[in-house]
């Protein structure tokens, strides 16, 4: 079992850490809401008074933080703290499973590689309910080793553990994972309002095109339709789930990353659109499925 | 075995009249092209002049037409032919393959009720592949016992026949599931020429995306990225499948029903946009998965 220090207990980072205490490592917490850090330790984590102390001696460095400055902050230091990448041990393994914007990711990895150490982007899919299942998926970046080594520690949060290349890639293709997902949602929650305004019955259109060329994942596992499928936040008032205001995060990254690349993003620029409006009408923290509504007759918008 | 007149033998029809043939039934053809006819009279169909005469002691009429116009003009009549709801007998089944706008098949079932006759609109998905192997999908609009006796004959045609609701409703589901097919296409091309942007191995994006909540039936079947997936059409210069010609009409019709209904499909029109773009950059004939080259570098338009 290692020693591990885990940064950022919010949502998101709280079960997860909870999931490396009970797999039986060694846990140290950080977060600056001490409500976070006490739940924490109630389970029999650690704690420090900085980020810096308790990594000081960590075999792995887990972080889970809200956004880029955020994550440079933390490895390479600010104007009032030392960089982590200064203060790990040599061979400290540094895992970084928030959802960032690439480059930060790779400026990380390679300040980290500059001083012998290295660095994993983990960002991660499943929410909190995943979270808190242990059945996160992980998209990573970087070198083989560290990914092998990274494994057998995201293995204690997760299900899936993917391998999408050097540093970086892990947010890459977490957002052009995202980017297709909101497509896949407009896309399906258009089709089926076209076809209810043609009087068809979207139980029934929602299963010809499962098995037909529309088929995909929203259709799948999280009908956008009222009423078609249970246990989804369709069907309970777009409550939980994954937020519009996050959606919207993630699709502005995958904007920064085409804009960067010079790429032409079409689909995704409109879906950023639509779930920027959707957000700004007020359903920021609805499921993300609710941008039905936005189609749908009656629509509240 | 019934006996079953058969107009418009096309790609498409011709293939499925065959089956038709194989399976036993009594089969009478009409098309303008006598080349086409006498194809299937050297497989042992019938023929007549007319298609009011192979129609007359039909049990079954089965129509694979191009277009709205010709449908209402087979069957409704024309200034110099009478339409076929007025020359078959009692009891005979209309049975319209072709994919057509949803108004012009209610149309037809509306007169058709109005004469005691019913009729079954049953567009098919599959492409020729499809119709040669008898392995199409028909997604059918009429009532219950329409649906049923139309289902024995279509048997012999597909393998998929779905029950969509009442007359025109399986037009609607069709353009419903080709516009969402469209725009699973273009956003999982965009979304992979993201990754490919940012060094990512577009087999390796696409294996993550697959099994995510990006996944959907083009990364599944028919990846658009050239060298991802053998024995698709990326794989093979983008010919055969599903042509961008054909794709840019159902994307007219599903736009024409979202006028008529004022529904709302920005995403739709926007694949609607670039894929007539894509086929006036003189890409027509060529496979639908083409599109990806629109976004990936060294892009030809």
């Amino acid at each position: 079992m290692a020693k591990i220090a885990f940064i950022g207990l919010g949502n998101m980072g709280g079960p997860m850490a909870a999931n490396l205490l009970k797999a039986g490592h060694s846990v140290s917490v950080f977060d600056l809401n001490p409500t976070a850090v006490e739940s924490l330790k109630a389970q029999g984590a650690g704690s420090g008074d900085t980020a810096q102390a308790i990594a000081a001696d960590a075999d792995f460095v887990v972080s889970m933080l809200p956004a880029g400055k955020h994550v440079r902050g933390l490895y390479l230091g600010t104007d009032t703290a030392k960089g982590l990448i200064e203060v790990v041990k040599a061979g400290c393994l540094l895992i970084d499973c928030s959802t960032i914007d690439a480059q930060s990711a790779r400026a990380v990895a390679e300040a980290a590689a500059a001083k012998g150490l290295e660095f994993i982007d983990a960002p991660v899919s499943g929410g909190t309910a995943g979270a808190a299942a242990g059945t996160l998926t992980f998209i990573c970046g970087g070198t083989d080793a560290a990914f092998e080594k990274a494994r057998t520690v995201l293995a204690n949060m997760g299900v899936n553990i993917f391998h999408a290349g050097g540093p970086g890639a892990g947010q890459v293709a977490k957002i052009c994972n995202n980017m297709l997902l909101s497509v896949l949602m407009v896309g399906t929650s258009e089709a089926l309002s076209l076809g209810i305004d043609h009087g068809l019955d979207p139980k029934v259109l929602s299963d010809i095109m499962k098995v037909s060329s529309g088929g995909n994942w929203t259709l799948e596992k999280y009908n956008p339709c009222p009423g078609v499928m249970d246990n989804v936040p369709s069907s309970k008032g777009y409550q939980g789930g994954f937020m519009v205001d996050l959606m919207v995060k993630d699709l502005g990254l995958s904007q920064e990353a085409a804009l960067g690349s010079q790429s032409s993003t079409p689909m995704g620029a409109l879906a950023r659109s639509l779930y920027v409006s959707h957000a700004r009408a007020g359903n920021g923290s609805r499921d993300f499925s609710s941008i039905f509504e936005h189609f749908a007759k009656g629509d509240k918008a």
